[in-house]
């Protein structure tokens, strides 16, 4: 990066709604930013300078976009690796580095990063298949991940018994006790190239059971102050020793005795900060673009308190999508509506989200609660 | 607009800055966005879903890119308002209609539809040519207007005395009174097809004396009680007498003695509204979308108070546009930055504004100078 005032090139390997909401916080700067997705139509892809269809699981595809660029990001984990090393070596900066996706794009490799860097996770074994698997009986209740290749819910299952021995993975994977989870909480992490950090509060997330997917998230969490301290150093802990700039949002269970375990982290922006657009002097996305450019870190406070509901694909419709009730949504004071632009909703697919801010926390969840009872996505 | 919930394809004549920040808003929204402007380079080409190249100004153009669209909006008023009014019948919705457009367009038919309406402005006098003003020596000082094709202080001159005569136009125009002016205040108000109306709170404007373009607004204005009822009450009276859905900047001088008088109108989304995007709970580019799409109307408080700044090409340079002092303006708190994307600087070109928001009114201004004398804008 010769001169920070020039117009600098930045790609974004995946065109979904994570690289929608960069692509709207990057033309407030000088930046020429480039896509690269399978499907043009995909969200992202009518709001970068130039949008190139390729395979970002390509060796030579991700190689040939990247050539060139000053600044290279990761919207999904799920990347050729190989092709972001080559072009590190060339001098492109990657951020997160490849060597940081290798890690956590491998639930096995995390892990032991977690147990390396003596940060505090549920014990765990490798299974390398269903067989191995069955052997597992004392270790239950657990959760058995896929090693590779899971996202969004698909590739975890909770296995609580013998019975449900079924349900687990005939692949190399990882089983992880069951924590008796009292919290879910995110920090959102931001490190520049100075090693200058930056914490965002910690979020509270609430799962739906079924589909395991994010259902609500209220900012900040409702944790003690000695928990915040415990889920901040923790959070600092996992990010900093990744030794990259970047994002990092560190998903945690927090216990009944107050005990925090991570969960899982993601290399980038994230869900769970979603929020940030409004609640935050300095959302995640314009965190990310500093961090790409070469800016000063942001002031990652929230202006007032927050709750975040992802809008999902409603069950029996697959097709164009439609989205019913969003003006019931839209009369509600202070409620802010993302639609992700895909053009077809599938059950349980992330369509949209909505943040509400108030100056009242009380009133967020009832709000929220009314969010979730007047939206419908049908087809 | 058959169906609230479908994809609606909207229309923006223009690509520049505030198609830009339109553009930014749309992605929140289930819409299919269209931009017509001659430059694909243009600070908007590439944020829409379809850029058509053409001329807003060319009757077949804008009548080729309104066919089928649901609807259409301006971010200049220098359209081809003929091809706007055969759209109209054809049932595209056109906000501001163009039977408004016919009105600000025209300096003097904007200043005979204040009389008409019994809405205070400065006096003034039609004059055809130099020959025409030069006979208006009693009515100085005055402000010359060119009737058409003036924009961002351009067409426009302050005259004196009769030496400065040869300042004015030879060509239609109004020369209006020059109004002691103590405040300038613009105030944004929102209608929607149901007729129902929002204003955002005034502001209050500072300009460059030489430019003759915006240097800086706060928000709220420094104006009494009364003064704000007066101002409220005007701005409602101009846009709602226009009777079109449409977000309208009314900008009003306020002299010494508390009295009001109305300076222009812009039937769209304008500098003086700028702030809203992080100052506001509903940004004027996310108001005119729930307008477009038919959405229930935003709410208009702000968030905190705000001061924005324009960034101005510096004088003597012209070309590719480098922007120093960023990094400087990024290390403010609550500091937000917007680049326009545009290629090139010129001297007094609008490449950009950053608004700052704070608890402090005090601090406004003074971070406001700071950001002043940081940034330069070069070539």
């Amino acid at each position: 990066m010769q001169n920070p005032s020039s117009v600098l090139r930045v790609g974004i390997l995946g065109g979904g709604q994570l690289g929608r909401m960069l692509l709207q916080a990057a033309a407030n700067y000088p930046v020429e930013t480039r896509v690269m997705e399978n499907d043009p139509e995909c969200p992202a892809g009518h709001l970068c300078h130039h949008f190139v269809k390729g395979d970002i699981k390509n060796f030579d595809d991700v190689l040939q976009f990247g050539k060139g660029l000053d600044a290279l990001t990761i919207e999904i984990e799920n990347v050729n690796v190989e092709a972001l090393e080559q072009l590190e070596k060339e001098g492109v900066k990657i951020f997160p580095k490849p060597s940081v996706l290798r890690i956590i794009r491998d639930k096995i490799l995390q892990k032991q990063y977690y147990q390396q860097h003596q940060i505090p996770t549920a014990s765990f074994v490798i299974t390398q298949n269903s067989e191995d698997l069955k052997k597992q009986e004392s270790f239950l209740p657990a959760v058995h991940k896929l090693a590779t290749g899971g996202y969004d819910g698909r590739g975890v299952q909770i296995i609580r018994s013998k019975e449900e021995f079924e349900k687990g993975f005939d692949e190399l994977s990882v089983l992880e006790k069951l924590i008796p989870v009292q919290k879910e909480i995110a920090v959102l992490v931001a490190i520049n190239e100075k090693k200058e950090t930056a914490l965002y509060p910690p979020v509270e997330m609430h799962f739906d059971p079924v589909l395991n997917l994010l259902d609500y998230q209220l900012c900040p969490a409702g944790i003690t102050t000695p928990t915040l301290y415990k889920v901040e150093a923790i959070a600092l802990t996992v990010a900093k020793n990744f030794n990259s700039p970047g994002l990092f949002a560190v998903e945690m269970f927090v216990d009944k005795n107050g005990d925090v375990f991570v969960n899982e982290t993601a290399p980038r922006v994230h869900n769970s900060g979603h929020h940030t657009i409004e609640a935050h002097y300095c959302s995640q996305f314009d965190m990310l673009w500093r961090i790409l450019l070469g800016y000063p870190m942001g002031n990652t406070k929230q202006v007032l308190d927050s709750v975040m509901i992802n809008l999902i694909g409603n069950n029996g419709y697959s097709g164009p999508a439609i989205y019913e009730g969003l003006d019931v949504v839209l009369k509600m004071e202070n409620a802010f509506v993302h639609i992700y632009g895909k053009k077809e909703t599938k059950p349980g697919r992330k369509m949209g989200h909505i943040t509400i801010i108030s100056r009242e926390k009380q009133d967020l969840l009832h709000k929220a609660n009314q969010v979730k009872h007047s939206i419908k996505i049908i087809s």
